[in-house]
């Protein structure tokens, strides 16, 4: 069954977060319609295969970890990493093509990357480069979320940080007034996908970032500066600076407070998508609580936007037909859209000529 | 999409009961497979709005009544009761076709009625005309219920009287004996449904009566007259007299006891419906026990149709070819299912036409 | 609605286990997508009908058992065990056509078989043989299990001894030596499926036998001829002797024991399985400690296999295209296929001629 025009094959997705792998637990997980198990051999390599034994179709995932080899535990056959089936118990020849699929599989940032396209493009140096989820001055905590939506929903959210104003006014926007008085800066379309930048001047710190500082009712410059990438990667430079000391000029303000965000949205289907995200700080890192609050703040703006999210999926199930119109903020998702779209038409013609 | 094959769109159906609407609540329903949000805004008008954003899809009960406007929460578009959009924040000049769209709302009898087809056509005198449910010397609770299945097969039920005898007999009905001896006097055919009558004479009290009245063993001579309207709407007057005192004959007997009951059925989608219904009485209508036990009575009775009516729907979801046979006591479903299908008929050329 | 691709319907299948039918119990089953009510009249008679009205598709199984007949309790409608309508209150004439589809049903072994195929070929000599299961030295507490998986998935399952060795390492099997030091004898080929034979010498106990026996460490010679028939019947003998005394000549070894065990599939949908069981055991029939303990293992082993068996069925919903590769060991169950695939095909045929 091929996907061509649902997904962007020839692409790095999030698959798991690392941890999910310690003491040989295997995760069993679909990922843009295949049913993959991934999990770490005895020698460390992560693994990722198709979780359908090739001879009865038994999943992978209730097998047993031998060494670097996965054993399906119905009738005993064997599978090495390549997928090759190794072993079949009361047989002696092994047909050479007895195998199931093995996926590219790259562990990088505590995240394991997946490749379900062409593997001859399978380049590592295609994985986004986000500096400060392998840097240690920024702290956090990984987390993952299940969204009954399809991933560009989720996508759409994150592209007009105007939501922030009317979903998240108690948790992570702060004020009505941002949606009004904020605009986007610049909006700078990408080949693969957009960065936008957009200020709130001398504004109150909204109630996430006031739990985690001292002086709660100084105002603040907040700056956003996000990235949405193809497949679907949204990457968040967030500051505040003490109000008024010039901020937006460039000017490297005392007691200024920055956070990182990563989000990468992996579909699990056509309408239910992995999330995987963590928000960084630089300041009191050796402070847990610090980032344990900074954690529960985002959980709770995730599930403030989940509950819209997957509404609007419930409205295009009962109407796959209905049409949206845009409004000038949609301009930074159109794009994305119209970036994405391409680069999985060119996936197509490439298919075709081979 | 179309649904004209499938429901009568130009007809009034009861969408809520205006109790639903107090303290500011939006009710979200889906009416004749339409997301429809209803609320009352502070004038006091009922609204009745497409429950989807015209931006995003988000669904608008999500959203904040202002005045008699909604505001959808997601980005903050605001509509008016007509369903066009008065403000977009952030964006100043807003498209004038840009608007969700808004269904003709009429509140009566303490319900709210919705047109969901042509609006030209939408005349609030086209209402069904019932006075008990205004008339102050009737009272009673009204209720809601919902059932997983297709209106007709409710219609269905509630246009033989001979199930009364089968599955109510403990509840409304009293004895098998009522489907044996009583026959209806008289199914008359109208333009938009039947009109039947029947009587069992000198009978004992159906238990749900005997409940409420004082000499619960003289016999009684009970008459039902049952109108079925399109597009499904029930209106029963019950009496019961003293036996053998010529209630037959038009003779105003005393110590008579008398119910007015109002049913109104309306889709939800194809396989699901909305019931609203009041079962009023005209004796001790200030003994609030009377009205409570003659609530608890129908809703139990109208269980023990739910049973049977959903297992019939079950039925046809399993084998949606599964053909019936028809009996002589259908001859009044078969004359409705006949009206209601000519004036489907009628709109749909009147469509075509136009 | 026809399902001859999917189904062998000139066939008896189990439909039940008498002992549900006690008490004026009526089971409401859905045999080979087919809804049926199965009864004990009060002449002792079972009937299986249709369990749907033929007048409005009301479950007959909601009716009421009157003698050997059957009463709707929607209209009230009486049905004999032939399936003829033979009363409708308040109508007198009836028409003669007017009934339900009754099937033909046989009550053999503390079973109810029934027949969904062409009526005239419903010949009670076609019930499979299987002496035990009549013959009072033989104990057992009779079992049924629900599966959401196609029968086939459980004929696999039980086609191949191997998988005793891996999904049932801790209860029925006993070790994975037994994937690769035995091998079936003989697999000899039957018109209506296959017999297989398969030896493990000297070998531990498998755990459910040990719980049974007094000497538990003893070595056995361990036996299993197994017989799978058309339309999905497992009969298996199993044999445990004293190792090394010529068991496997022939000897009748002293301290044998013996198993037997009918295991009959029943589709009730194409994805999902009535399994009806029977462990029997011919030594110390009279302590029904041992009989609950070989009841307990055997369930305990079956959820084993459902557990795999039902991840099966799923992979194959998200992929009904998936394809299986065979190994050496599936030659019985690939025969086993292609006799049930031919027994079909003459069906198609006949009915074609006819």
């Amino acid at each position: 069954m091929s996907h061509d025009e649902v997904f962007l094959r020839n692409s790095w997705y999030v698959a798991a977060w690392a941890h999910e792998l310690i003491d040989g637990k295997m995760v069993a997980r679909t990922i843009l319609e295949q049913p993959i198990v991934i999990y770490r051999g005895e020698s460390g390599k992560v693994v990722a295969l198709d979780d359908r034994c090739c001879h009865r179709a038994a999943p992978l995932s209730m097998g047993r970890i031998e060494g670097d080899d996965l054993r399906c535990m119905y009738h005993g056959m064997k599978f090495e990493p390549s997928g090759k089936c190794i072993q079949i118990p009361g047989q002696e020849m092994i047909p050479p093509k007895l195998g199931v699929r093995s996926y590219p599989a790259v562990e990088r940032y505590g995240l394991v990357f997946i490749w379900t396209g062409d593997i001859e493009k399978a380049d590592p140096a295609l994985i986004v480069d986000y500096p400060p989820l392998a840097d240690a001055k920024w702290r956090g905590l990984p987390g993952y979320m299940h969204y009954k939506a399809n991933w560009l929903l989720i996508v759409d959210n994150l592209s007009d940080f105007a939501h922030l104003a009317f979903v998240h006014t108690n948790t992570l926007g702060g004020s009505e007034e941002y949606a009004y008085t904020t605009k986007p800066v610049a909006v700078e379309r990408l080949d693969d996908g957009f960065r936008v930048e957009r200020w709130h001047m001398n504004a109150e710190p909204p109630p996430y970032h006031k739990k985690v500082i001292r002086n709660k009712t100084d105002h603040v410059d907040r700056r956003n500066i996000g990235r949405m990438l193809v497949p679907g990667i949204f990457l968040l430079d967030t500051m505040f600076a003490p109000a008024g000391k010039g901020a937006e000029k460039g000017v490297a303000v005392e007691g200024t407070r920055q956070y990182r965000n990563a989000q990468f949205m992996t579909p699990e289907t056509r309408s239910s998508t992995h999330f995987f995200w963590n928000y960084l700080h630089d300041f009191d890192i050796d402070d847990p609580n610090i980032t344990l609050s900074l954690r529960h703040s985002l959980e709770e703006g995730f599930m403030e936007d989940k509950a819209i999210i997957e509404a609007q999926q419930k409205v295009f199930d009962a109407d796959p037909n209905y049409e949206l119109l845009a409004i000038r903020a949609d301009a930074p998702l159109s794009h994305f859209r119209w970036a994405l779209k391409g680069r999985m038409e060119a996936e197509r013609n490439a298919r075709a000529a081979a």
